[in-house]
């Protein structure tokens, strides 16, 4: 049976949000401020809002992927009280606090508010490899599942709308560690005449070598133990990247991306953990917890 | 035929590198400052040197696999004149000015200098994922490429000497990228509650899944054009990148790892580049180049 779903904001994600529902039978209405940017989705058989208000009156489930929350809350300013009894699902990427702010007010405006995290690029939306993260109101995702899954994966995290979000920003900090340290990689190669496409054949299959590496991080990091059966301790390791700092100013290259590393290595080093894996370094990164200090 | 070959250095890597030649039916000297740690292989089969000087005298091949060069030059310092006519192989992680000051003085001795940077842990020697980087005396790499071959591939770079050391520390950064990255994730991840096994299911597949944007990257990045078909914007994600600094910040985990990436996506930002993908990054990285304000 065909839902009818509105997507309010069409940038290169919600665009693809928006193809998918379409994709997958839904009678889907569109919005964006800039209202050109629907042309193509209504000419795939989209119904066009001429307003936001439009938009929200034309469905049950609401779908939100804007800028940030500023652009959220500039979006929703005069429209709120229409959401009464309506499921809105925020695809919009955000802080904690943001969440819980929007959360408690459209609550308060009697929604259901679902909070995501889109774990995927426009281009892989809709495919297997995409998966959206989600939290807050069970009630809304279980009336939403069927639809959402035209996305791709959905995991639901918990009733705490500030799950998904942190999550979220989680995962993204692992994907612009990985980016960061390819651009660093890759400036750095070319300082001695390798072009990104030549260096690419040895920093692809090294990078998938050392992801095999996490698991044993992961169960360091649960037990507290860095210590046992070593392979690569950290007095080593922290030669190495002292190494590529120095190298990375000889060479030219910024070597900003990689100071934070060393800093957070030598304090580990300072405490006495030279023997253990360089996983050991969280312990440095939570500031609550110890600052190296002690085990 | 069965060659000599002689290991000067017996940390982790040293070990496994001699187990491997060992395993390659090689007549393996060895050599270690704590003799103890030659132990185990001399009841494989390896011969122990009592000094460096016998361990050099044993073999023409001499490998060398020591923390640093700090160590090199300490363990070399009396012995260098023992190395005329000898071929050295040094896979010890070092920068190219202490490459060339080697590469140099040993050449001045009558030694084919031969330097190296190991892409791989000690347990992934003589596996097909490991691989050595290679670069320096040609005839050196063609003498003993065979029995490096126990090692892992052999990726011979050029007759500069500091091209496989540069190579080295600029995979090594992609790495520490990777790391560094899944370590702050894991930790925000946990100030919600997540287990770093609970984690992993979720940043491994997404790693996977963003590690396939490189291909991309290297084509821009070697064309100079950021600015095409753009799927993920850098003022959408210069905002994704505040928000993990701040949420960082607001969990109790220290941003420190995350704010290089967000000053050099504002500094890019600033420069008018907000539509372009985030590899346009690496121009803000390359100091001589254009710290951001042209492309
Ligand atoms: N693209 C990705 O790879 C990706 C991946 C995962 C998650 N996300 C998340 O998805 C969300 C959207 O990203 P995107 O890539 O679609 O960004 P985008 O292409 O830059 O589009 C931004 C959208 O926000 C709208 N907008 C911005 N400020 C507004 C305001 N004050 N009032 C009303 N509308 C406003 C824009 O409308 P106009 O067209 O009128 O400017 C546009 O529809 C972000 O939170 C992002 O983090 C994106
Ligand atoms: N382990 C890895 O995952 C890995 C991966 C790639 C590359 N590498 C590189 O391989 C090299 C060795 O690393 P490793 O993991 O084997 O380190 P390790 O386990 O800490 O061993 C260090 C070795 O250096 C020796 N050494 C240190 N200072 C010395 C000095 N002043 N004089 C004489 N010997 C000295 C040590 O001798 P003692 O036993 O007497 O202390 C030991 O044999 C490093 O350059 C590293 O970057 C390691």
């Amino acid at each position: 049976m065909l839902k009818t779903i509105s997507i309010i904001g069409l940038g290169a994600m919600g665009t693809a949000l928006a193809n998918a529902l379409i994709d997958a039978g839904n009678r889907t209405t569109v919005w964006n401020r800039t209202a050109a940017r629907a042309d193509a989705l209504v000419a795939r058989g989209a119904h066009r809002a001429e307003t936001v208000g439009e938009a929200i009156a034309a469905s049950d489930l609401i779908v939100l992927c804007l800028t940030d929350y500023v652009a959220v809350e500039a979006t929703l300013a005069e429209v709120a009280p229409m959401l009464a009894g309506k499921t809105v699902i925020n695809l919009t990427n955000g802080r904690p606090d943001e969440v819980r702010a929007v959360a408690t007010r459209l609550g308060g405006h009697g929604a259901r508010y679902l909070d995501g995290g889109i774990m995927a690029t426009p281009p892989m939306i809709g495919t297997p490899d995409a998966f959206i993260l989600y939290s807050g109101s069970s009630d809304a995702f279980e009336t939403a599942q069927e639809q959402l899954a035209a996305f791709g994966q959905s995991h639901y995290l918990g009733e705490d709308p500030i799950l998904a979000a942190v999550s979220d920003l989680a995962l993204l900090s692992a994907m612009y560690g990985l980016f960061g340290g390819y651009l660093h990689a890759t400036a750095l190669a070319g300082s001695v005449g390798f072009t990104a496409r030549q260096f690419l054949p040895l920093v692809e299959p090294w990078l998938a070598a050392m992801m095999t590496a996490l698991p044993d991080y992961a169960e360091r990091i649960d037990s507290g133990d860095h210590a046992r059966d070593v392979m690569s301790n950290l007095a080593m390791q922290s030669a190495a990247i002292s190494n590529i700092v120095a190298t990375s100013r000889s060479q030219g290259i910024d070597p900003a991306f990689m100071e934070p590393i060393e800093r957070l290595a030598q304090k580990r080093l300072a405490g006495g953990f030279g023997s253990d894996e360089i996983s050991g370094i969280i312990k440095a990164m939570r500031g609550k917890e110890d600052a190296g200090l002690s085990r």
